[in-house]
């Protein structure tokens, strides 16, 4: 069993959370998710709905991979020292950091993709790129792999990134396994992104 | 602005639920989310995570779209008469209703979908079907529109009906940008469904 700590902050992105916590959670053998927050409350999405963060940044958990979502809320915690210090720390001590999405600026902004490749929201790209020049972003990609980081473009592709770690923890059988279980065609190819060309970047 | 009453219960499917409230979501000035449970507490999802039902099945809510997952907890919810007698209410209000996956079981046990074309989860499709013989069962479609009933196939076919939804309300267009604002690959074809032969169905 492994431990997956997800943050959430007011404004949180919906499907950049739920998405890569359908599939992890298909495999409720082998992973069990613990929703983090500042406090232990409800903590409203951007699109309105609520959920209960169980775990605050005070609370040890004995995590092996931790999930940074995007969203509007973004733009507020990137100046939230205490939310930035907890990535810091909980990415130090993960086997696996993913961001989907704008949740790419919170990682940049702890440190943690110093000198790795990175990708993020493909709208928001120049926003992102701006809290971190250390960091070699790639503006072509629905997700990238660097060594234990997986960082993934907007909101769905968070869906195709937490794939491709379920194949790398679990094998690639496994992984088609869960998507088939979600009647979800998995883009296996992290090169495959129509939508950089579409949001002008390339 | 239109108000979309969203059921959640027990053991929910997270992707059921937050994959279409991601799509309306992101038109937040012409769609307004409505969490209902049976209580206005936090409900626990299949894979784990809790969401806060704000309206339970008392209050009045001027609701426009109802929208019905799925997921493990709908073996249970099949025998809850108070559920289901609220789908039934709610269902008679509404102008446009919804279900995504086995969420059909539960629209086919209020009776909503007698003599109506529906689908619904491919894995778990005898299931659903040994509801309602009243019921119109389609074995191959991504999701079923017949006049003001939309019924979805498993989990991630949720997002591609609730695109057809907001294409219905608000144009094509208007739906094809939702889907890249999610860097989402619409199917906007409702018969496309490789899932029924994977799942032996066909």
């Amino acid at each position: 069993m492994q431990n997956i700590a997800a943050l959430v902050f007011p404004g949180f992105e919906l499907l950049d959370l739920f998405g890569p916590l359908q599939m992890f959670g298909m495999m409720k053998s082998d992973f069990q998710v613990h929703i983090v927050a500042e406090s232990k409350a409800v903590v409203e999405s951007n699109a309105g709905p609520s959920i209960l963060a169980e775990v605050d940044f005070d609370d040890a958990i004995d995590h092996d991979l931790i999930l940074v979502p995007g969203g509007m809320g973004t733009r507020q915690e990137i100046n939230n020292t205490r939310l930035i210090n907890w990535i810091a720390k909980a990415a130090d001590e993960a086997e696996i950091i993913m961001s989907v999405c704008t949740g790419g600026a919170l990682l940049a902004k702890s440190g943690v993709l110093d000198g790795r490749r990175a990708t993020t929201n493909k709208m928001a790209f120049e926003w992102v790129r701006s809290q971190s020049t250390a960091v070699n972003w790639e503006k072509q990609a629905r997700w990238i792999e660097d060594g234990n980081l997986f960082t993934s473009s907007g909101v769905s592709a968070g869906m195709d990134m937490s794939l491709a770690v379920i194949a790398r923890l679990h094998g690639k059988k496994q992984a088609r396994k869960v998507a088939t279980w979600s009647e979800y065609e998995w883009h296996e190819d992290s090169s495959y992104d129509p939508f950089a060309k579409i949001h002008g970047l390339v």
